[in-house]
């Protein structure tokens, strides 16, 4: 593990290089993000002035140089005009940090003349045994260490998925919608122009990180293509990387080319590049965090065998399409299935779409969920629930919780819960349960889909 | 217009046979919903006991026949036991009734018996000229005359999409769906065992109703194809019709034949009739509304020429995309598209899709948008944000309704605003006022080609 990507997500003590105690600032609002979200370690803010900086009533002395400080320092993270930056990491390299996140922007997306200063930040950080993040980034959370020195939101919602993104403006939209949607995080980056530290060494963190189930990457382009699918390839044999790559389409291509100075027409190659590396690609934002809820939640599937349960036969009829569509078995041996027959009423149906029908209460569920959580033939777990007078869908988390954590979490189990405002809280409920949960059928078995998907492709991988 | 259809929606007056006193009842629960609703037409009770039923304060004296009502009575619901529901279809002949709803449950959907005893009410119902909804059923509602006489969520959004639903269960579920994602509804209607009024009796009053944009079904089958589809294809001329029909892979259709005893296999006659009717299909609830959306508020594009705004490199990328894949032309001339430069920085770019940058800030916005409106050759604009401190998602709603408004709602206009909780508010807030937004930019350009799609099968039957 390298000691300075380490510490970019464990520093025992943080400096903020122009910090402010004007809210509005960046610099403010990196040190009150530090404060908020409850980092435990030491705050340096470092200001030319020497300002105090008050957070919450929390008062902090500000020093004038990194230097200054009388302490180690881990990470820095630099919020100084682009002009002050040189200066400042040189300071840095003296005082020892480890590594650099810088936030500033006004580098090498501006052009050539950017790109050379950027070069120059890296040889000195190099020359300091520092590495750099960035710069151009809205910073970095690691939720095991109530890490946030971002500017984004304050209250990332702890969990098992890394996200990374080259995008700022995106990334921290994504943050919002990450706590917005229920999906749990370790880590968020920011890598902006990537001038030092890159997927692949972040990837390379992840895949050790306990902490952390699965990586989601908004990505624009790679600069090392062949270092990136190595690691791609290696860290996917342990844990699922996903990523958002836009500019499938010729113009879309276009666009991103003009945009991010990437190549144009190159989207073939990628494609090619992630289905060899184990990557999973998502066309869009939403499945893209859809699949990442299911991906980093819970095991692998021991065996091909699906059963769904529900108590709508539309939405029963609805998921079994997907199913379909998406090459999911449904587990068709009635003499195992007969055991659904003792949680509905006579015109239910036990055959695969379980039907439970619209009489099904919480009893029902529990039992059939019980069952078939505990048939060691049943390998995946999809329950549907269409919202009814005869059970509360909150009353229906709840059980699905308890029955879920009973058995000990051994296979996966995805839940489509349709309905109104209390849908909308059984849902979340069971997303903040760490139990990945849809308000419609086909996006839950799609993410269960993709979580067959990776764990046939490391099947066929350990064959090779 | 029939009288009777007419009278499903506008009924001067409305009994409730079965009303009870009880909260928890059905009974109990239609007579709440006309209340708390605010119908304004007379409500008369009927209850075998002649008790009281008071509701939020307001006291119904309640009657122990229909024909004992003082008064002529339009509408008829009916949630007595099935087996008093062929003398209470007697009575309400007798009494005059134009259209009897009846929820209760107990008939077709048992088996053979049950259909025989429907065909009966039918047959007695049109002896009397009334026509019957259902059975089976969970009520009807429409917004412009404050009806809401289902046993349903109350709080139904009025606006230009009228619902209908073969499904109870998920009708209901999908009732509370549209409450939690601002969707604006004319009416809502469960159609049920379909004994007499059908799908194509309720297309043929949307197309005449003023109220009324654009219409969803959720279908599982229909009785007589050849009717729909005549139908359908004369209403697709004037308003949009979307259907979700579960069943399209072939477990799904065996699945759907034991739930509903509809024909298995079938699948292909219906997509091939929905899209010889102009009929947009969904493949899911999520889909189907986001259609909706933008079909049921939007006028239709006077040309292909569409116009991406964006303030973020890469959702503008993702939305073209989506518009290539969708066959969407992006508007390419740049002498017009130059006059997008005024409004942004120096790096920004004026080709299409128009990016703003990051920087862009509410003046820039509204610039944009205002010269998109303007220009008769952009036919229709898409306005991507991604949220930033630079401008508050709620804050650009505003400026967009202002604007949409102020050039008098000429042109398709979608919205997508991808982030937290502020960009989730912003987009409830375009929603309520009629403006389609959406959380992705693939499902904001996704439902415009929806828009164009419907628009195009109009012009091919004109010519043809």
């Amino acid at each position: 593990m390298d000691e300075n990507i380490k510490a970019l997500f464990r520093p025992r003590s943080i400096a903020v290089i122009g910090a402010s105690e004007k809210p509005g600032k960046i610099g403010y609002a990196v040190m009150k993000n530090l404060v908020e979200y409850g980092y435990e370690g030491k705050i340096y803010p470092v200001n030319i002035k020497g300002v105090e900086i008050e957070i919450n009533g929390r008062k902090f002395k500000s020093y004038k140089s990194i230097l200054d400080v009388p302490d180690e320092v881990d990470m820095a993270v630099i919020v100084v005009p682009a002009k002050f930056v040189p200066q400042v990491v040189e300071d840095c390299g003296k005082k020892g940090v480890k590594v650099l996140p810088i936030i500033s922007s006004g580098f090498g997306e501006l052009g050539e003349e950017g790109k050379k200063v950027e070069e120059q930040l890296v040889e000195t950080a190099h020359r300091y045994g520092m590495r750099i993040l960035g710069p151009n980034i809205f910073g970095v959370v690691y939720t095991p260490e109530k890490l946030n020195a971002t500017f984004g939101p304050t209250d990332v919602m702890p969990g098992s998925l890394a996200l990374i993104s080259q995008s700022g403006a995106l990334g921290i939209a994504l943050m919002g919608w990450t706590i917005l949607e229920k999906v749990g995080l370790s880590a968020v980056v920011s890598i902006g122009n990537k001038s030092d530290i890159d997927d692949a060494d972040l990837l390379e963190f992840f895949k050790e990180d306990e902490n952390t189930k699965a990586i989601l990457i908004y990505m624009e382009g790679v600069k090392d293509g062949r270092k990136f699918m190595k690691t791609a390839k290696e860290v996917s044999m342990e844990k699922p990387i996903i990523i958002i790559k836009a500019g499938r389409s010729e113009r879309g291509a276009k666009a991103a080319a003009s945009h991010t100075g990437s190549l144009a027409g190159a989207d073939s190659i990628y494609t090619a590049a992630f289905k060899q590396s184990g990557v999973l690609r998502a066309l869009t934002i939403g499945e893209a965090f859809d699949w990442a809820r299911t991906l980093s939640n819970l095991p692998e599937p021991e065996g091909e065998n699906v059963v769904i349960l529900t108590n709508g036969g539309g939405i029963g009829v609805m998921a079994t399409d997907a199913a379909e569509e998406e090459g999911l078995k449904l587990y068709d041996n009635l003499d195992d299935l007969k055991v659904f027959a003792k949680h509905m009423p006579p015109f239910g149906s036990y055959k695969n779409p379980v039907d439970l029908t619209g009489m099904a209460d919480g009893k029902a569920y529990e039992g059939a969920v019980r069952d078939a959580l505990a048939n060691p033939n049943m390998h995946a777990v999809a329950v549907l629930y269409c919202q009814t007078a005869v059970l509360d869908p909150r009353d229906l988390a709840k059980i699905v919780i308890r029955e879920y954590n009973e058995s000990g979490r051994k296979k996966p189990l995805v839940v489509a819960i349709v309905g109104g405002i209390e849908a909308k809280e059984a849902i979340d409920m069971l997303n903040e349960e760490g139990i990945p949960a849809y308000p419609e059928p086909e996006r839950a078995i799609k993410s269960l889909s993709a979580l067959y998907r990776w764990s046939r492709w490391k099947a066929t991988q350990k064959r090779e």
